[in-house]
């Protein structure tokens, strides 16, 4: 896949009954959402973000604030974009692949594996993401995404965190 | 909602005509699995998963295995009622709610925020999970969890892992 195209389906059969009886020929608003989110990491262009948000967007990354205080919960599209903008940063966005997808009339889920760029260390980073995401009227009203945490922290790190093995365990 | 009911779609937008198109009636298969899950981790009853599990599954939930052996991807049935058998040593299901959900004809995704214990501490654990299941003919044919693993981590450490604050951050 060339970087930052957007097209890989792994394997997962989509809804397009109810999709197309809905919106027609017209693109699903998870892809113009994708395309201005990473247009706004990697060239820090936010107005084709700005115009895919709505006013009232829910919006949460889940993982350690402490570490990376661009992640969290935001309301509105103002306190979205401020947290895009500090993302950008931080980090590029090198490729991404899509190893799962499910499209809804003005939902959609995916899990992606993210090739990253940390900024200050030009750092390679890999990291497995999934996201929720409803839209209303083509903007973002709510995402929820759930990132391998762990990993990442290792990561940034550039170092194993030690873990004992759970007594339980075989 | 009462511990282990699965009924709770926060919001989401569901390919409803989809569905009944293809399946009319019948229960989705995620539910059947979902129930099927609970009742092996809670009750060590490993029959009903059995049943719903295709041979040749794919399954993978991603984490540190070095702390938790029972995470990690495994291939066919008898090695996933194994690592299912794992988990069952070393967690117990209080809660789940489903925050999320997506589901297709052979299809689901959803993000579900549960309320574990720990077995060996008693020790009551948050955790949130997304998955993402293909099903064939009723039985799970494959599945990808994702968990927010460090927020796993410390809650199993009963302590917070010290992080440097990203330099790059305002």
């Amino acid at each position: 896949m060339t970087p930052l195209a957007d097209l890989s389906i792994a394997g997962q059969r989509l809804c397009f009954q109810s999709i197309q009886e809905k919106t027609a020929m017209t693109e699903h608003s998870l892809w113009r959402f994708s395309r201005a989110l990473h247009r706004a990491i990697n060239e820090r262009q936010l107005d084709d973000l700005e115009a895919v948000i709505d006013e009232d967007v829910e919006w949460a990354i889940y993982g350690p604030i402490d570490m990376f205080p661009f992640l969290g919960a935001r309301r509105g599209k103002e306190a979205v974009l401020e947290a895009v903008r500090q993302i950008a940063e931080n980090v590029s966005v090198h490729r991404f692949d899509r190893e799962s997808i499910m499209l809804g009339v003005d939902t959609a889920a995916s899990m992606l594996r993210y090739s990253l760029t940390a900024l200050d260390s030009n750092q390679p980073i890999s990291l497995r993401v999934a996201h929720f995401a409803q839209f209303k009227a083509g903007r973002l009203r709510s995402i929820r995404v759930l990132l391998d945490t762990f990993d990442l922290v290792e990561q940034m790190l550039g170092r194993s965190i030690h873990l004992p093995r759970m007594t339980s365990c075989a």
